[in-house]
């Protein structure tokens, strides 16, 4: 299984989002490629990834690839899924999800919660330029990535991460976008560590 | 310089885009994050990058990084700017291109004009699933990646490729959209070919 966890920083659980002002609703229009950019591939949806979504500390939107039904990549569509997550996240009640569609659940848990219960499912892989080059790594098995949008991460989810990342990785000179960096850690474990084409 | 071509098969150079149904108008939604990914770091855009989107083996639409202005990097943003240089078509005539925003330009030419031009200016490479695992091959000085979008190069666009492209790559075991194929290339191009972090 192959997780990503994506920390949106500026989304409101709250907000009236809106389909055509993507930007303008939280950054929902690069969360919307890093769900694109983990479960997509050419002609078909990608099998075993996780995408959780984490909205402002306080809920996880879940995106599970195996389960998923007639989504497609274009950012509106997956926008739609997320928009109706989030008007159902009073029904997420202690630790049940409120189911949204097929694939599509929302957990009323906020960043430390998420990545605390993901490290004991797998290695979590912190994304940091101090990191060790990723082509010198050796891929783990169950790996989860852990990424921000276009904000850096908060104190307290760099605490939270210092205690938890097994690993922490460097994907190049240049930093990336998140759903941008989703796409080189896919290619890097398809490759089995730039080593199987 | 990096470029990047992308064949846009389905999008009719007349079409009324909508903003609204970006993927019913010829997939143009995976025209915009194909852009995206060619020219957007996580704050900024990079430098010496140029996207060329061929429509219709008619026209081609051209992004130069070096001149983009207020683009952002969400889809509607970005189809915005293709929408306005097809609609600016019919002032391109010859060789020379109708301007329709700083950095975006329409010219009146199809596939083979478009690649054999930049054959000229660097080195083409080929997403081949028979070509060399991208790791094993050591990145050119100036070059000009050609991309299909969700459907394969017909006939004879491979036959074009077969004249002018140096080089055919391999970019793993799966088959990627190609924005997420772009986003590999400069990963690749970035560190040196996973040499340089």
């Amino acid at each position: 299984m192959r997780q990503f966890v994506v920390v949106a920083h500026e989304l409101d659980p709250a907000a009236d989002v809106s389909l055509e002002d993507l930007p303008g609703t939280g950054r929902l229009d690069l969360l919307c490629r890093c769900v694109g950019a983990a479960v997509f591939l050419s002609h078909g949806i990608r099998e075993s990834v996780r995408v959780h979504l984490v909205v402002d500390d306080a809920y996880t939107v879940r995106f599970d690839a195996d389960r998923l039904r007639h989504l497609h990549p274009d950012e509106r569509n997956v926008a739609a899924r997320i928009r109706d997550a989030l008007a159902a996240r009073e029904d997420a009640i202690g630790h049940q999800p409120a189911d949204v569609s097929p694939g599509v659940e929302i957990y009323r848990m906020g960043f430390s919660e998420t990545v605390d219960r993901l490290a004991r499912e797998g290695a979590v892989v912190q994304l940091h330029e101090d990191g060790t080059p990723l082509a010198a790594e050796t891929p783990p098995a169950d790996p989860v990535f852990v990424l921000s949008d276009h904000r850096d991460f908060t104190a307290d989810e760099r605490g939270t991460l210092a205690d938890v990342a097994e690993r922490r990785v460097r994907l190049g000179p240049k930093t990336l976008h998140a759903d941008h960096a989703i796409t080189v850690a896919h290619n890097w474990l398809d490759t089995d560590g730039y080593a199987s084409y």
